[in-house]
């Protein structure tokens, strides 16, 4: 018999090859089961709600694991805890309600992108953030961010799933998708400089869209693009449009994952 | 002729064995003086306004440089931060006032060091910040901190300085120690966790000093030191009763240096 766990992870993303396991590469699922396997006492499979890929961060990122029964959750994240923190950190272990799966039961996704838009990059800030060095038009930036809102075929922002013909719609349903300044001390960044973020929720996400959404809106903050274009990539689902702007791997943290209830 | 450069330097002190220059070994002011010599064309020396050590960041180091006259800063900076980024940082450099030297002219040092009080760590605050599970007396350790203000003899919380007989008081002017807790999303710590900051501003520091007291203000925020032992620690001069609690290096930042005007 065994008892299906529901853990929140946090992790930093430097150092890993993304969160799926692959063999002879050092993964955030890979040296999270091999934790949990030693504890435990067998081997375990691990399920998570978002597969974030190499160099991106979590807050709460949510995994389940079927263990034997009797396992004691508590122990278990002191235990996991001690052989993977700092890098790798389980902030919570339950088990999980009948017929929950970690990524099948999820309704929606949030994602943080931090952008650093000073003249000079901020070696603190750095791990956590996309430096450009602006000046950004956050007005412009915020007004193609609401052209995201609602269902739309993603298709232009995101690599195509893998086993799918081309030109396979990719319909993504986006709650929510707003900028924001993150405030910070006087004097701490340059003259007219500010740490900006990015959040946007979504009933899911498929591969890059979030990095690929936030290189484009970039775009449109440096003026190299207006707006009104993210609509029509949108429309033409043709990502060679979008023109390969895909924002770094570190500015980006999966915040949490709503279950509903 | 030469002319002298004043700096602001920012710096991750992770992978350095601190600023002051040693053969053989990654430090900040070895990285620094290379890059400045590589695009200047000549050897050079960097005195700084605090030297922190192995593991302690800054945001707002100060140091000065002379250099060959004619010497571009803005493109010295430019140049410097394109060798050396993003784990060091030139944010400013200017022509220095007549007299200026980085250490003698400099009236205060601020620091900040960064606890998180937390029943799990963070693997996105890891690198800059003490974990301690807590639960700490934010109270108690303020009361503690009150009693730094002003000038004491600070020799049991510092090494001593090489070249004088043991027992040669240490003094120095605390002019603001103040802990706050710093704003963070719901949620994003687990329940009760607090980030805390400690702000401390002297005239000058010795060695380990702000890592020393913060060691022993969490002791007593720990409950195992009561905040008046801050006192007669002082007051007694004596290291051993401290009791050999330094704070670790990852959560001490040097923020600004004020030179008045």
């Amino acid at each position: 018999m065994t008892s299906r766990l529901r853990l929140t992870v946090s992790y930093d993303g430097a150092g890993f090859r993304g969160f799926a396991a692959q063999p002879g590469q050092r993964t955030v699922a890979g040296e999270l089961a091999g934790a949990i396997a030693t504890v435990v006492g067998h081997r375990v499979e691990l399920v998570c709600a978002g597969r974030t890929d190499a160099g991106v961060h979590a807050k709460g990122q949510v995994v389940h694991v079927d263990v034997r029964e009797g396992v004691d959750s508590a122990r278990l994240v002191r235990s996991v805890n001690t052989l993977l923190k700092p890098s790798i950190v389980v902030r919570s272990a339950e088990v999980a309600p009948a017929g929950f799966d970690a990524r099948r039961s999820a309704r929606a996704r949030r994602y943080r992108y931090l952008i650093l838009e000073d003249q000079t990059p901020d070696p603190l800030l750095a791990p956590l953030s996309w430096h450009v060095p602006g000046p950004l038009d956050l007005r412009a930036m915020a007004s193609a961010a609401d052209a995201l809102l609602g269902e739309h075929d993603f298709r232009a922002f995101c690599r195509r799933v893998p086993g799918t013909e081309p030109g396979t719609p990719i319909p993504r349903r986006v709650l929510d998708a707003r900028f924001a300044e993150v405030p910070v001390r006087p004097g701490e960044l340059g003259p007219g400089g500010r740490l900006l973020r990015f959040d946007i929720e979504a009933t899911s996400f498929c591969h890059q869209m979030v990095r690929s959404l936030v290189g484009t809106l970039v775009e449109v903050g440096r003026g190299r693009r207006r707006a009104s274009d993210v609509n029509w990539m949108l429309q033409s689902g043709d990502r060679s449009r979008v023109g390969g702007v895909i924002a770094p791997p570190q500015g980006l943290c999966l915040l949490e994952v709503d279950y509903g209830g």
